[in-house]
C-alpha cells in the first residue's frame, strides 16, 4: 500500500478543481462504512501532515432502515471526539417517508441526506460537503445510466465538484479505486462499519457491483478504469455541445411575452444532435421538470422537417408551427 | 410473428439511408447460419412480393475452423440454387492464417472475408455487400468497445451503411432484434446451420451475449434496445463534433513542404475534446496506423498548455513546440 500515491491522486483531483482554497471548511458526510472512513482520515491526514489550513466536521444521517443505524451513529461520534473534531447527527424515518411520498427508500434517502448536509453546511459556515464516491463508484454510476438507457449526459458520470444545492458537493476520491480505500485502511488499522444491505442484490446497485462488474472485468480487468476514463471524455464532448446548444439557442431563439419563437428553416440547418438538445432546452425554460422522450424528440424533429402546420403538446406545453414559424409557449 | 411489421422495420432502415436505387445488385454475405439465413430471404421476400427491382447474389466464405464447414458451403450451395440465386463461394485457412500473421483467427477471418467479398462485388458488378448484423449485434458490439475502453468513437457502433471498402457494406437488418429473425425463420419453416463455436465464452463476444447482457436484461430487460439507441443518438453527438474537428484543422493548421505547424495560443482556445482529436488528425495525416493513447493526449495537451520548448515523439512522427509554434512532421 503506497499511501503517498493515494495522496498525490487525491491532491492532484483537489488541484485540477482549484480545491481547497485557504482556510475552508469542508462538511465530510459520513455512514461509518468504508469509504466515507478513509475519506475522513485522508482528508485528517492531508490536513495535518501537509499543513494545509483548511478545518473538517463530520455529518452522518441515520436513515433508520437497518436495526444497527442507531449504534453505528454513537460508534461514529465516539471517532469524531477522538480526532477533536466537530460531530453533527439527524435521524430520519426513510422507510416511512419512501411510503408516504412513493418513491424509493434509495431515492428519499437521498433527498433527505443532501437536504439535512446543505443546512448544516450553511448553518455551521462550511465551504463544501465533501462526499466518498470513488472509481469505482463512477463505474457503477455510468453502467447504471447505460442499462436503464441514457444519452452522452448519462454517460459522464459523477463530478468532482457538483452545484446542485447551495453548498457545493465535492468528489476527492473520484479518481481513487475502492481496492486502494480498503487497503488504505488496513494500513492505518482503521475500523469501520459493514453496511448489511450492500450484498443485497435485490438493489439495482448491488447487482451491477457484484454481477455485472465482475462479469466485465473477467473480460478486461481494468473495465473499472477504462468505463471511469470514459465518463472524462465523454464530459468534455460533452462540453462542446452544450456549449453550441447555448449559441444556437440565442441565434435562433426569440422571446416575446413568454412566448419563444423560431424558424423552422433555420432550425433544419442545425445538426440533428443541436436540434434534439434545443428542443428539451426549449421546454425546460418553461417547465423544468419535463424530459423530452427519444418518442417526442421524433414528432419534434418531424414538425421541424415539415412544411406543413403542426401542433405538439407536452403537460401544459404547446408547439405551434405554421408556415416557417415555430411558437412554444405555456397554455395557462 | 407479424412478417409485415418486420418488413416494414427493414424497408425504413433502407429507405432512410437511401437504399436500394433502382435495379441495385446486391450481394449478401452468408454464414448459412440463421441471421445470415433469415436476411437472405428477406431481401428475397421483399424483392419478389414487392415488384422492387434490386437483384441478389450470394457469397460464403468456407474459414475452416470448424469439420462440418465444408458441408456447410453445399448445404447453402443447394439452397440458393433452388432460389435461382447466383451463387459464390471461397475457401481461406484461416487458422493456418492466424498463425502466419500472429492475429486471433476473428480478425484474419474477418479480413480475409471481407477482403474477398469486396473483389467478388466488383468483379461480378455488385453496388452493395450486404451483412446480417442485427440489433442485438449492434449492443455487443457498444459492450465490447465500452468494456475494452473506448471514448465516443466506439459507443456509436456499426453504421447501416459503412464505405471502409471500395463497395459499400450495407446492414439492413440493424434495427431488428434476433429474435424476430428467429421468428420469422420458424414462421416461413426455414433451415439453417448453427456454428458450434457460438456458445463457446472464450471468445469475448461470446462472452458477452451469453453473460453480460442476460445480467444486465435482469435489470432493464430492455436493455438491447437502450444500447443500441444510445449508438444512434452518439452518432449523432459525433457527427457535430468532428465537423467542428475538421473546421478547427483548415482554421489552425498550415502545411508547408509537409510539416503542418499551428499556433500554441490558437490551439489553446479550443475546447479539450477538440484539441484531442486534432492531434489524432495530425497524425494520422502522416501515418494511419497510429492511434494516441490517452497518455499520449495528455503530454500532447501539456506541450500545448506550457510555454516551454517541447518535443514528442511517436513512431516516425516528430512533434516540437517552441515558442508559439507547433511543428509536427515525419522523421524521414
Amino acid at each position: 500500500m503506497n499511501v503517498k500515491e493515494l495522496i498525490r491522486t487525491i491532491n492532484h483531483t483537489l488541484k485540477s478543481h482549484n480545491l481547497f482554497p485557504e482556510n475552508s471548511r469542508i462538511l465530510v458526510a459520513c455512514s461509518g462504512g468504508p469509504d466515507s472512513m478513509a475519506l475522513l482520515y485522508l482528508l485528517h491526514d492531508i490536513a495535518t501532515h501537509r499543513h494545509t489550513t483548511y478545518k473538517i466536521g463530520v455529518a452522518i444521517v441515520d436513515h433508520c432502515i437497518r436495526p444497527e443505524s442507531k449504534d453505528e451513529v454513537l460508534w461514529l461520534q465516539h471517532q469524531v471526539e477522538e480526532l477533536g473534531l466537530p460531530f453533527y447527527s439527524a435521524t430520519f424515518d426513510v422507510p416511512s417517508l419512501s411510503k408516504e411520498h412513493k418513491k424509493s427508500e434509495e431515492t428519499i434517502g437521498r433527498q433527505v441526506r443532501y437536504q439535512w448536509l446543505n443546512e448544516i453546511a450553511q448553518s455551521e459556515g462550511y465551504d463544501y460537503i465533501s462526499v466518498a464516491h470513488h472509481k469505482d463508484d463512477q463505474a457503477e454510476s455510468i453502467l447504471a445510466h447505460l442499462i436503464r438507457g441514457t444519452g452522452l449526459n448519462g454517460l459522464t458520470g459523477m463530478a468532482v465538484v457538483s452545484n446542485d444545492y447551495d453548498i457545493p458537493v465535492i468528489r476527492p476520491l473520484l479518481d481513487v479505486p475502492k481496492e486502494e480505500l480498503l487497503a488504505y485502511l488496513a494500513d492505518r488499522k482503521l475500523t469501520y462499519c459493514i453496511d448489511s444491505t450492500n450484498d443485497d442484490i435485490r438493489y439495482q446497485r448491488n447487482k451491477i457491483r457484484h454481477r455485472v462488474i465482475p462479469e466485465l472485468e473477467s473480460i478486461n480487468p481494468n473495465v473499472v478504469d477504462a468505463i471511469a476514463r470514459l465518463g472524462g471524455s465523454v464530459s468534455e464532448d460533452l462540453a462542446v455541445i452544450s456549449d453550441l446548444t447555448v449559441q444556437a439557442f440565442k441565434r435562433l431563439v426569440t422571446i416575446d411575452k413568454g412566448e419563444m419563437r423560431l424558424s423552422r428553416r433555420a432550425l433544419r440547418k442545425e445538426p440533428l444532435a443541436i436540434q434534439r438538445r434545443l428542443w428539451q432546452r426549449l421546454v425546460s425554460s418553461i417547465d423544468s421538470d419535463i424530459t423530452l422522450t427519444t418518442a417526442h424528440q421524433e414528432q419534434l424533429l418531424d414538425i421541424v422537417n415539415t412544411g406543413e402546420a403542426k401542433t405538439f403538446t407536452i403537460k401544459s406545453i404547446k408547439v405551434i408551427a405554421q408556415c416557417d414559424t415555430i411558437k412554444v409557449y405555456c397554455k395557462h
